[in-house]
């Protein structure tokens, strides 16, 4: 099985809800350096796993919609938790639908799983990591 | 599959037995920086794998046994040699013995796998991973 | 000349008043995560620059007065920027007015300078760096 | 499932050919970071998965091989893109052919499986994994 | 003193002319993982060392001009060996000339110093730090 | 000014005198991340500050006295305790030594200044720099 992964970013703020989470029940922040790995069980004539100006590309236009923003006020994520492991769910689920929709070239359905890792800090981390073509979101 | 991590880590001494380890059958020590990583299919009600917080506190405790130590005099490991990949094995049953002991909350029978990554320098690490709950230990 | 340093990290919420802001003019967060370098000419009667676990400690507390906040809040921080850079040099501060308090003990007099980076992504930090004891903060 | 891994790293000159690969189609060069993972589901008598000594010369002697050279003028890489994960492969067919031949010692079919992962950068890595012993390289 | 600092790369291919640099004398190449650092004795009214926008801008820039090329075709460097520290100081000198011409903003003028490092593998790096204004490269 | 590094390790036991240490008092160990630069005004007639592979074997060998040893038990460091800080100095000496005697080639008294930085974990570290050629170790 063969891999490829690009690493990018965003800074946002947001609240989480719930005694569980203690002070970050406060309006704070995070930078999540985050990590995208694309799995495949063979190479394309060009001997990649997909293009990866592509991919670094659809990662950083899936994290502009996020980047610079109170997740607080952002509509799809009303009356959820945006915690680390949300968000990994949350940008593999938008990954995997503009994979569908054609932004990694017609090649892509061949690409056969996803990872989403965030890196919250240099002590935690969450990830999500499921089958391509994903189903839907729920 | 959803997953979370958290790092910390511990200074020992140990030596080892047999040719194989070469100048390592002396007495001499590490640093092992510690990764724990928690799976599971879903998140809870609170959009979490687990609270991140009882995960770090749990990871400090189980490594706060072995911290400062000659693990050479741990009764534990008596006719054992505390290679990296032992260790994480080591450490492995024994958080999977606190978490099936409750120390990660009623919650935390929903994960379903682990994995405890020891980082012995910037060019060496091993890990151990397994599915939870976890058989008990040999 | 001999330096230590130690780790630690914060996560905050804010926002930033200027054009040369862009994005970042709206509410957002960051991770940063804080270096703390201590210097000093030479060691100790123990061989030590100061106590590791002293200075671990302060930084400890001097971060946890702006974790998991919204700095815009901050009274401290009133009309101005919380810039990294901004931040690197509030944190210096706060800390030599501990030091010279006496936070990392009597023999910290022979403390000649100090470094406070924040590292707010895996591509962007900031620092303030200066002597020991520090001029009383504007 | 026990793993362990070592580090190490080439330097090398290629360029590209296909219009997907933009400037890359030029000459030009990469370091490649190269981290070997080997697993293996229970420990030896020595308490280990394989001697580290062992691997991290087999992965130098492998890397050697490559290293300081222009892969366009490579015999064995003629009419191949040398991408990052087209390497990742080859280097994870070398080794297994050397690990078949002996080279980790006796005790070495106990291994099950191998990971190659090749960080060009502190953004985009690339990796091969598969089965041991290993079917013979295509 | 304030600095801050952003990081970018390049991936390039050269030789060296000179029996010291053994197997470096063929054609070979180099990911270099670029670190810039600005420094400047205090803030400006926005409460920040430089648009970090338009420096990571210029680093890219300046990186650019190298970026996916054989520097041995380079004119400027004709008989020149592109070590890591040698371009660690050509790219100083770009940068500088570019903040002289007004790169960073008219505020810039209130730089006072600058680094510039050059990692080319996990374990081997350069560096070329000066004052700003620079003197005209030689 | 001109800076090169080069990165290597050590795998030690030792134990710690003075109730300031807490449980450090017992033996332990550590691995230390440790990174040697070098500093020069100009390059040298090949465009180096030093031969790299020489620094790197010279920071070996300084190294391999002290590696896979309980540093309690070195005649050279009797009645001290071998902290980082202590460490990184003996460790600047010791390579301040054998470049006074040579070991980095003739030119290498174009050398002005020297650091050596120990990491102990991901969280801590200690460094001693200095002028070269240096004055005698005390």
């Amino acid at each position: 099985m063969y891999s490829i992964g690009v690493r990018d970013h965003i800074m946002i703020a947001h609240s989480f809800e719930g005694a569980v989470f203690g002070p970050a029940q406060r309006l704070h922040g995070a930078t999540y350096v985050v990590d995208l790995e694309l799995r495949r069980a063979s190479l394309d004539a060009h001997g990649i796993v997909v293009d990866i100006g592509l991919a670094a590309e659809l990662l950083r236009s899936v994290l502009g919609a996020l980047n610079y923003r109170n997740l607080d006020d952002a509509a799809a994520f009303t009356g959820r938790n945006t915690t680390t492991e949300f968000l990994a769910r949350a940008i593999f689920d938008r990954i995997a639908a503009r994979i569908a929709a054609g932004a990694l070239g017609p090649d892509s359905e061949a690409l056969c799983a996803m990872k989403v890792t965030l890196h919250e800090s240099h002590i935690a981390w969450a990830a999500y990591e499921g089958a391509l073509p994903a189903a839907p979101a729920a």
